[in-house]
């Protein structure tokens, strides 16, 4: 089989997303990429994560076609694809439907960055991209899927290392990282993120972001030359 | 004994409502329909689950005439017969009491279609059936109960297959399926879906339905000739 | 030693309180009584859940004199022993600081019968009895707590076997039963109850109680010469 | 190695908050002092609890050096010591990003003493530190972190014996104790107490807080020299 090490990777990372409670049944994919030779590697569609090994992980190129495997790979990977074509940063990506993240995501508004847990590993606000049009969905709803994803960090300037990930309106959220592990924390990061921004709604509907320079000093302690978390 | 096979996919059923977090104590029952003979196989009323074995369950027919078994069915039988009478497609029936679920019954409310995880099961909103009038209650509470779910899916013009579930009024979710198994699945995915619809009303308490497309989309996705989920 | 089944089912009852997740540390007791001889048997103060042993537990008498055990009852034996006098019918008590029944306590409010998940054990609201005086206090603390629930029993006319429980303002739960095992039965109930109810204002801060009718009838489905819930 | 005792007492109290639910990965730390010594025992930056050892903690002393150790400190080390520098009856202190007491602290709202649980371990509120300045953080942000602690406490006249807690605006709780073990304690208690009051405001947005007769009773009941709690 080829790309070995990237599919025990790709698979000990979905494998993660049950054990932090993050799916229910098969909710969720975690995919990884060899930039060497732009194969990914993918969670097959609607497989139970107790049934789930190795060897049935699907692997597709950037324009997806299969290469490799007996499946039908997840059901959103033009998603995964566009994200990796557009970001080439992206090691590794996760899909969830995590409730409180799903929730943001539902009430379509992005999650502020209200404190220091926030602001250690996304830098400013979790964006929520848009819903598709009605033509968009009717012409290639996960590709345009991945467009609108792109459409958002480019919009708004965003750097996909610095906010690495956001919630799609009534869908939910995408993470990523330097690899599939990465991908996967930062998916338990936004829905931990996620839960206590709700929980600070429901104590002061009004509250407002951490001031900027608070936002910078957390992200900065943890990212960048002057990083002093940690063992680096 | 008979319907071998049939009592223990129902017995197999009920135990996976504990595993599920979806009942306390003895607040939940599912139940299975043969559908040749017109026999149905139901859990025993107020036996924990961690004592229940398969020759405990109960067998009635659709009349409420118990066919084989020691114990009484449970006291929510006669809600599970209208269901079955009306809707041939039922293979399945649960019933929970789980928090979420129930606290949206007591609410009143539908729960609306706020993004795709509901999409993915659930057709429209999550109906919520009225209250019984006093003379229901009366007369014959439990089979009212059934007949009230009725009322619903033909008033609204429902199909109880694109809409595997309804909740109560002031009592808590029925939900159902081509066998016992997936009857539990559609409970399972109706508390997530009524967590995550609670959620978004906790961050937006104005908060608007996916649009109409979005749904359509999610649902034919894994519903129907067009459906591409999964490896079907 | 004495009671000694009595004693041995008490222990399995404040066992039972960890399990349930009913208390954190030591935030709870049960008691049982022996009416024949009018004598109490009570978790120690203070004791860890998970070093408590059967033969810890401390028997006294309904004047509050130890009449078997080495270590200090629990703080809240007066209030126990004050709800044995005034109720013949209890034969067992439970104090927990379970969440959701203390939020309620914290807030002052009744709880409501909002469905039939609350109307199957407790008959009508759960009370709220009012804060002791600052005079109560200084007085005898535990004791006067004991009759304020009492006088919030006369005052309403409460049965105590149809209201198996109260929450005490700016304090937290007793529930009680038949004997230690119910009690500790009915305060997982009060909890989930709490729990639901909670989310049902959180969907609808104006959701009204359940029809008087559907309140009558569950309970009355399972208490009473005419149930029929179980295998009674 | 140095101080074997506090070593072993100081990772058993780190290993307590992963099993308490209170921390995602790194997310807390634990340190113990031996005021014979002025040395502090402290977690290390960054490393996971799973794999965590009683020899990769850190000792520091009250200047920030590094005594004994191959691994970096917790980067809230100097927090830490400005406390201990202050506030000599502190034997131990942790840090978590527990998710209600972080909403809180998101809010920016001091925590009110709403009930006995509250009560039994902090008497009055739970102060809100206010937000560092620019050129806090700029000049030294962990150690001024420390100092805002410390400036609240003094501002408010409050003994950090009877509040053994506070929780810094955007961020989050510390908590502290007679050793390592009864700062996690309070951490818990902490996190329970800030649960129950969102809960409250839940039912009820204008809750108010528990009589200040109530709130002398239940602290007095466990603290100096007339308690009457538990086995003392």
């Amino acid at each position: 089989m080829m790309l070995e090490n990237l599919r025990k990777a790709v698979w000990e990372a979905n494998m993660e997303l049950p054990r932090r409670h993050l799916v229910t049944y098969t909710w969720g994919n975690v995919s990884g990429i060899d930039r060497a030779s732009g194969l990914v590697v993918i969670k097959p569609s609607g497989v139970e994560y107790e049934d789930l090994t190795p060897d049935q992980l699907v692997i597709v190129d950037l324009d997806n076609h299969v290469v490799e495997g007996k499946l039908n790979p997840s059901s959103d990977t033009k998603t995964h694809l566009e994200l990796y074509k557009a970001f080439p940063a992206l090691g590794g990506i996760v899909h969830t439907h995590s409730p409180h993240a799903v929730a943001w995501a539902q009430a379509g508004r992005d999650i502020p960055c209200f404190g220091t847990t926030h602001a250690d590993y996304f830098y400013g606000p979790v964006p929520c991209a848009r819903s598709l049009t009605a033509e968009e969905v009717e012409e290639d709803y996960e590709r345009n899927t991945g467009k609108v994803i792109i459409e958002t960090f480019n919009g708004r300037g965003l750097d996909p290392v610095a906010v690495p990930g956001v919630i799609c309106r009534n869908h939910g959220p995408f993470t990523w990282g330097k690899d599939a592990a990465q991908a996967v924390y930062h998916a338990v990061v936004l829905e931990e993120v996620a839960k206590m921004a709700m929980y600070t709604l429901s104590i002061d509907p009004a509250a407002a972001p951490a001031p900027q320079y608070v936002q910078d000093k957390h992200y900065l302690r943890k990212h960048g030359p002057n990083a002093y978390y940690g063992q680096k």
